[in-house]
């Protein structure tokens, strides 16, 4: 393999803040090292379709505080079929593209180790998405700013609930993982959270609910993860409760897309412009199918396989401190 | 009917951003005038169950920015009862009370209007909603700051929006009025307006969206009233036009109730003192049955009666900006 | 005058919040009318320099939430001589423009008066200014904007001065005129406010905030306008207070520039739309010199040269509401 | 040294935000152990005048998402003689308090240590400033949400400057440490950045500025640490450059106090959560002279001397990102 002269970098996936700052990241530390950088346009659809753009420092100037990607993002069936992922590499080679950093999650990340397989292209990912369910990585992209709107949400909540001594059930993002849903819980002061990683039955909540209005609280928040494996969705819930316990006064709250977008926090930034200039670096360096994270808040790369399956487990000790905040 | 020396204050109905900032106003005007004042919690049915406390310009210290109403807020169904307007009334003589200002909106000030002719007792009214559909006042308190929730969370999805080419169907807050959906919707600069004022016709939204694609938008935001008069509600719109323009990818989020919380506006804060001022003088200048107000951006007073029967038409200006705007 | 065929769009003098947003509002308007449209970047000195962009409706997608101005702004001492008006003139003439849409201040319809003067060409001015010192309009575009980001500081300036029981002189813009002053200080519960059209004297603030102290006010906020006329800066006049009353910890804050950044309001956005709507309907219809604006919550136009001159005062009813606030 | 039955929390020095979400959890973690809990006002100078409040679960309501402290803070200078600590320590006696959680900076954590050495007094502290320049601790409360102010009011910054063609020097919190200079300026996005901890020179600066045009940038941010070490102060350093620079139009703008106050982020809000509980947990366990902080994102404690002398290094990983970004 030769040196790397030109690499390409592509957002795809699910889109989060601070995937921009990721972008002016890469694109920036080229031009420090001299080295040409191209966009794709809409992630492994683009580079079939050969939507390519070229990018300098200036291209990026004032897009680091901008939610969603300039690159936008798709998700490509056709990049799943052999036929796909040869013209993908065909578009490359055609525009001397040496090396790609792929910004998104594990699906996209699992697109990228396979094609390194096949045309031992190299790649580089930067975990962008919201859900911070990827091994390999304390912060994934766009995490801490996805709380902060769920919880700042939750707070305008929160003052109607009071007013009203009202039962709210608040969905927030995350499918799998519960990680928003325990932070941004936590963060809010919800008397409950209801994550997929731990299931606690109904029963128990109905219980914590009763106890919660004895001890004198007027109003109350119970944040939900999407994913949550009651069985039932959060409108269900709300039923259910307002049934069991008719002195609620029971309101939903789905927070929805907006948690994927909005300017980045800081944190999510100084987090892109790290990891960006890491995954370049490693492919100036010659390496390939690793992935730039955080770990013990030092920059730090994982083999791409192994992000994709390790998985990231919830914090026991915030369950725990989680428990102790609402007794 | 004797000099007025004790007033209460008490936020009805729906909570809205500035009911704080409206009490705060009402408790240092009667201190200001040294004119007792004295809090009712939750509306009427705290009247009727005499839960009243009373205030001074300190217990109103730093409340100006704060979301919901620190008197709470309710609905009573008592109140519609004469033997409840009986136990209210005599709870005010017991404490000495001799007039009310009542924040809140329409149904509010109509329980206000039925107590005053039985009891003759002065009241006056200050609108409370974020609806803004009280006639006698072009801003009702809370309508400008949800109107900045609106919009703040409708930029947050036009991030992901664009990331995606997605089509966004947004529920915004407007039972039978199309104020917020207006004005947030051309705020947001959304493609498409759906209000409960203007019945368009879906055929027009699907030919107004056929053409935005064809002019090169890839993404879009069609911003809808709780109360739209399609007769269909958002996610049935939304699976409307995902099955007659299968390009589009659509996606339905519902602002909800966040949009009744949040700290209020600066606009709000200043309406809600200015507002709160005049009740008071109103009240010891002997008046009542009167609702303070905006007009012309002047504090006025509108007979309550007709405040509560006038309504408040949609500005068609800003209907025609709307058209020209998404063109 | 023949019929308007292509009319060009600037912003001048000091930019402010919904600049973009009138600036697109312009542009679609013009494509709404199938009229061409041009930018011209930096005010008065671009046009001097030619230099111009052709703008069309997709020109101006996603800049309604932009801050500042994407035509740049400056100010022209070469506008102030006839020959630079005369290379302006000429490259308007060689564009085959026929009509100016100007976003600007009192300085920016100084100048555009002059040059329609000397050389009969067709002008509409829109008030962009957060000091909102326009006669003709109650409001003008970044006004509110700049008030709610005035509030929002000095909200956070609260907390800390509650913590430390200290007194907090907050500066915030407007040279000549009091509106943001006055009602941000308002908003923000603010225990004094200085501005320019009232000169109460610092013996008078003495008393209040000894007042202040006695009635159990642990932490005041006094807010200042730039162009106080009490003879003293923010900083001297914290010194003064300092000396005169030691049992104050003093602090100052000058919120500065910030105030003139940030996502517009949905007010000012609504307010940008509908005046660039309002100003290229004028020149469509012929008309010249005057200023779209805001009267009685409608638009209305004002001779250009009124508008310059008239001013506008501080409304009275408001500081009476200040002090009775404040008591 | 006995059971501990009742644990005393008080926050001290400069105020930070999260420190009333640290409060609470104090509260609320001694709640769930059946363990009273005092709190006192003013930090160490209440603990003098016995200035102390019974705190239950239900006093801390609504606290989390409130900027400032809610028990205020202070400094005292009579807590630094024998005769202070002496009437503190019989006052802590006297209402049975057996150990005691501080929430403060190493000024603060000084003060325990030596109070603890005196009479034997269990004390653990909860590191909260918005500066991070404490050691054992990856982050400080506040810190996080001090840099999401910085950086929202550089972004309002970025507009003007950006409309305008302007160098801005914004000044930022941190007297001897950069930490906030470096990583705000790093999300804002800054051409460059001054800390305490690296001196240029101005030189340097100068040569980066013009490059900086050079290649086209129009507008350009510059963020110094208060106690940048360039021998100047902001307002020095502005006048230099303009007077080196004269193609640059050069403005001050100061953050301030802003940045101490406001409602703490989700981090900060979580990280109070977890170092409340853990704090309360060490006193249960007899343990004292400890900090808790965050290491490598696990919550951990640190002899409370050590966390006093040992500093906390600026990240060098950061300062090359920062160069490469503004390359």
């Amino acid at each position: 393999m030769g040196k790397v002269k030109k690499i390409a970098v592509m957002t795809s996936g699910g889109d989060s803040p601070g995937m921009n700052a990721a972008i002016r990241s890469v694109v920036r530390t080229c031009a420090y090292y001299r080295t040409e950088c191209i966009g794709i346009y809409r992630g492994y659809q683009g580079m079939i379709e050969g939507d390519f753009v070229s990018l300098t420092a200036r291209s990026v100037n004032n897009i680091i505080n901008k939610g969603g990607t300039i690159l936008k993002s798709a998700r490509s069936q056709e990049f799943r079929t052999p036929e796909g992922r040869k013209k993908a590499h065909e578009n490359l080679i055609e525009h001397k593209i040496d090396a790609l950093v792929v910004i998104g999650g594990d699906g996209s990340f699992t697109g990228g180790v396979v094609f390194n397989k096949e045309y031992n292209f190299p790649i580089i990912g930067i975990p962008g998405t919201i859900d911070n369910d990827i091994y390999g990585t304390s912060h994934t992209l766009g995490y801490d700013t996805a709380l902060n709107t769920a919880v700042e949400a939750i707070d305008k909540i929160r003052d109607t609930a009071s007013s009203h001594n009202r039962l709210f059930f608040v969905e927030v993002m995350g499918r799998d993982a519960g990680f928003i849903a325990l932070n941004a819980g936590v963060g809010a002061g919800a008397e409950e959270i209801l994550i997929p990683e731990e299931d606690l039955g109904l029963e128990r909540m109905l219980e914590s609910l009763k106890k919660s209005r004895r001890t004198g609280k007027s109003s109350s928040i119970v944040v939900v993860a999407e994913g949550d494996r009651s069985g039932k969705n959060v409108y269900e819930l709300a039923n259910y409760v307002e049934e069991n316990l008719p002195e609620y006064e029971v309101r939903v709250s789905v927070l929805g897309h907006m948690q994927r977008g909005g300017a980045p926090s800081c944190f999510d930034r100084v987090l892109a412009s790290r990891l960006g200039v890491k995954a370049v670096e490693l492919l100036l360096d010659g390496k390939t199918n690793l992935m730039v994270g955080l770990k013990d808040n030092e920059v730090a790369s994982t083999d791409l396989e192994k992000a994709i399956k390790g998985g990231h487990e919830i914090n026991r000790e915030l369950l725990r401190v989680s428990d102790i905040m609402t007794t």
